[in-house]
């Protein structure tokens, strides 16, 4: 299978591990997940939702292609991740983990912790990586001139280097696997396409967040929902000949909150 | 007494109902709020504490000036609002409410509502309202050109009508006054400045708006933490000749998260 025009460059289905986990939430649940495989986004929701074991049903969508009504019933705004359940709807990638968190106290693990001041932190730095580190890392895909991608992977650097000196390790948090660590792994996991075309590496972050690095990506969760790299390189490939017309792209280019 | 010129043009001090209540909380307190009478994200966290009667001693900072030892050492980023609690610090303003929800839960009204659904969308409009409303406001004070100056106010009327259309009467989620209308009271405050230099008003939104705005800035918590509309306007003065130098100026003019 080959991504044809008209799925706008993206592989019609998740690959690899990924591909697995897929095949097992097929069958009809309360909970149905609108997910793409390829969005960094989805995996937090799907990630917290393999997490904690809660019963759901995936279901692929190309949010870049013409969008179904019932797919625009659920999110007005078009986007993947996005939730029914129970007859309801809920959408943005972040909100959607709170609520798994909130709607399941049963399911384990928590992805908050019960401190409240712990919470306060987790929040905070799940802000950082939301509106510095998330932005940092699309913006220096998206550089075209070498001097302008210089000048964003400094800046992606600086704002994981203020994240790794926080880290307590072996998670963000410690022990507890957070909302922080989630927010954060889907980039880590595609971080080699800019180690690969931005001229990224982790060394150059420093050897914590190397081994913090290592760590998120090797969590089942996150293994369980993994797609090959090269469908992941493949998506990024309008993004960093800053081609890209999806609601990211344009927020990015505008100077407006993603 | 008028604002120095080494006050960056700030007032020094609350004034009208505001002064009242910085008055009764000068005793020393486990919760030191550092504040800024005048600013519309130290408003959110205070009105909070007021809403749940939670002890805290009120602290004036002036974070344009230059920046005391002792509030970098709590926050790093040299904004307000920001607490010290118990040897711990934090900061953040929505990071702050739902802290103060979290750390004293006896402390009521509860500005979250129980069903977790009911979070998801005060969360979600909560972003509405820090990620649309808030920059559509500081764009619109801070534009120059007529053009310009209407295609902000364009948009902001876009994004309160969103957020209007939602509202459930007689708050955002009915009964309950929560975290969307702390989040939002304060620009609603404000909002003056913006009738008398850039043509809007409250009506032009539509009369939904117009009546939950009313009741938002009647509410008994927002009275009384409100100084005098003479010094807002005055604290504004910089802003509406695009001369403000904070870290929120500086960040809208580079299309940056706030
Ligand atoms: N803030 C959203 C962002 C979601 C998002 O941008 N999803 C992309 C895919 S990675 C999408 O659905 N794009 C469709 C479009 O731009 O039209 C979240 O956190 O869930
Ligand atoms: N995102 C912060 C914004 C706080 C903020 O911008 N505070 C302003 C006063 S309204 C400040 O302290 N500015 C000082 C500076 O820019 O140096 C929050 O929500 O608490």
């Amino acid at each position: 299978m080959v991504a044809g025009s008209d799925d706008h460059g993206i592989y019609p289905v998740a690959t690899g591990r990924a591909a697995e986990t897929v095949q097992e939430h097929q069958h009809p649940q309360d909970l149905v997940l609108y997910a793409g495989w390829f969005c960094p986004f989805v995996h937090r929701a799907w990630i917290t939702l393999e997490e904690k074991g809660i019963p759901y049903q995936y279901k692929e969508v190309n949010p870049y292609k013409d969008k179904e009504k019932h797919f625009l019933d659920i999110n007005p705004k078009g986007l993947v991740p996005a939730i029914e359940y129970k007859g309801k709807s809920l959408y943005e990638s972040l909100i959607l983990c709170e609520f798994f968190e909130d709607a399941f106290p049963e399911h384990k693990p928590h992805i908050l912790p019960e401190d409240s001041f712990d919470r306060a932190q987790v929040r905070l730095w799940t802000d950082h990586v939301a509106k510095q580190i998330v932005p940092a890392f699309i913006r220096t895909v998206m550089a075209q001139e070498p001097k302008e991608q210089e000048h964003h992977l400094e800046e992606f650097y600086r704002v994981l280097g203020t994240l790794a000196e926080s880290v307590r390790g072996p998670y963000f948090l410690g022990e507890q696997f957070t909302l922080v660590d989630i927010a954060l792994v889907p980039w880590v996991v595609r971080d080699f396409v800019l180690a690969e075309n931005r001229g990224y590496s982790r060394e150059a972050v420093g050897q914590k967040w190397k081994e913090y690095a290592k760590r998120l990506e090797s969590r089942e969760s996150v293994v369980r929902t993994q797609s090959d790299k090269k469908h992941y390189a493949e998506f990024y490939g309008q993004y960093l000949r800053n081609e890209a017309q999806g609601a990211m792209a344009k927020a990015i280019r505008a100077g407006r909150p993603i």
